[in-house]
């Protein structure tokens, strides 16, 4: 049995950020250790032919109101963001770009990038808006300016990605243990259920 | 506040199938009485320009092994049908058919044609597994035969599926109580909890 949990999210997915809240506490509880992967879930899109939520006109609103209503239900504050969704290459190879250095404060950093979006309706599209945030960690701005504007950590979110389609991912938020696939936010408790009992 | 929540529900969905073994003990404990709305799902999406779960490749293999194990969670037996998604006209004209005469019986007939195809593999698109269900009710064969083979329960069927959609139902299982939409076998712990406390 693997110690580790896989995290797949992508910073633009509302479902994935109320998953960054609550797969910690869950892991946890049964001595598991997160690995957090960020995806570029347009990519995936594309190959097995789904659409973003939003460009499904009944599906939107929906999407709105429930992601408003979940945050209330598990006591995060949400606002949702005036422009949604968005390309977060960017804040997904920040992330990777900040793992190498340290991954538990870089499991922060994505909070605080989600928190930033979903709750401050602040464009993390933006290499600015990501790289102020960078700093306020007290990274070096310019280092990571580098890193983000050539094209290495992009290759390797690519290739993030596309690794996690070929473990059968195929949207976010997505968890794999020992194996075992879990999409969205709402199969966290049959999750728990597989942590603590295993197999059933 | 009305007294009722209305449930809609496609045979071709097993998550409606879990569901329909949920809601009414959730709206009992409320007080609440379940109107029971079979919809036809293909119409649904051709409407909003989703597709049904197993025409996407990845997703249709996270779909059979996360409904197994779902049923499993909630402890309901589950076999995944041989031929998944059919059409599920027949079988939900006659539940239109039948709730005229009863709306509780009718909700027993709805869970035995779930259970005859996601249990027992038996396919419901056709009719005459349809009549022998409605056979089993002890209601006449003859008389379904006539009115599943017209075209005013096709009709009805049909503008059921249109009023559903222009409450903002765009997939199975739906719910919508008081106003407020809930999609999904997921949500229904936040459905509870708004009918334990109304709107949060």
């Amino acid at each position: 049995v693997s110690a580790f949990v896989d995290f797949y999210f992508d910073f633009s997915s509302p479902y994935s950020y109320v998953a960054a809240h609550l797969i910690e506490k869950i892991a946890e509880r049964h001595k598991r250790t997160v690995i957090w992967h960020p995806i570029v879930i347009g990519t995936a899109f594309k190959a097995v032919g789904g659409a973003p939520l939003p460009t499904i006109p009944l599906r939107n609103d929906y999407v709105e109101r429930d992601v408003s209503r979940l945050a209330r239900f598990v006591g995060l504050p949400y606002q949702h963001p005036s422009a949604y969704p968005i390309p977060t290459q960017h804040a997904a190879c920040a992330f990777l770009w900040g793992q190498d250095r340290d991954p538990e404060r870089a499991k922060e950093f994505a909070r605080k990038v989600f928190h930033a979006y979903f709750v401050e309706n602040r464009n993390i599209a933006d290499l600015d808006v990501v790289l102020e945030i960078i700093e306020s960690f007290g990274l070096e701005r310019a280092a990571a300016h580098e890193a983000l504007t050539g094209s290495q950590l992009k290759e390797r979110l690519k290739a993030e990605t596309e690794l996690a389609m070929s473990r059968g991912v195929f949207a976010a938020p997505f968890f794999i243990v020992d194996g075992e696939p879990f999409w969205g936010y709402s199969r966290l408790p049959i999750l728990e259920k597989w942590l603590a009992e295993g197999p059933f």
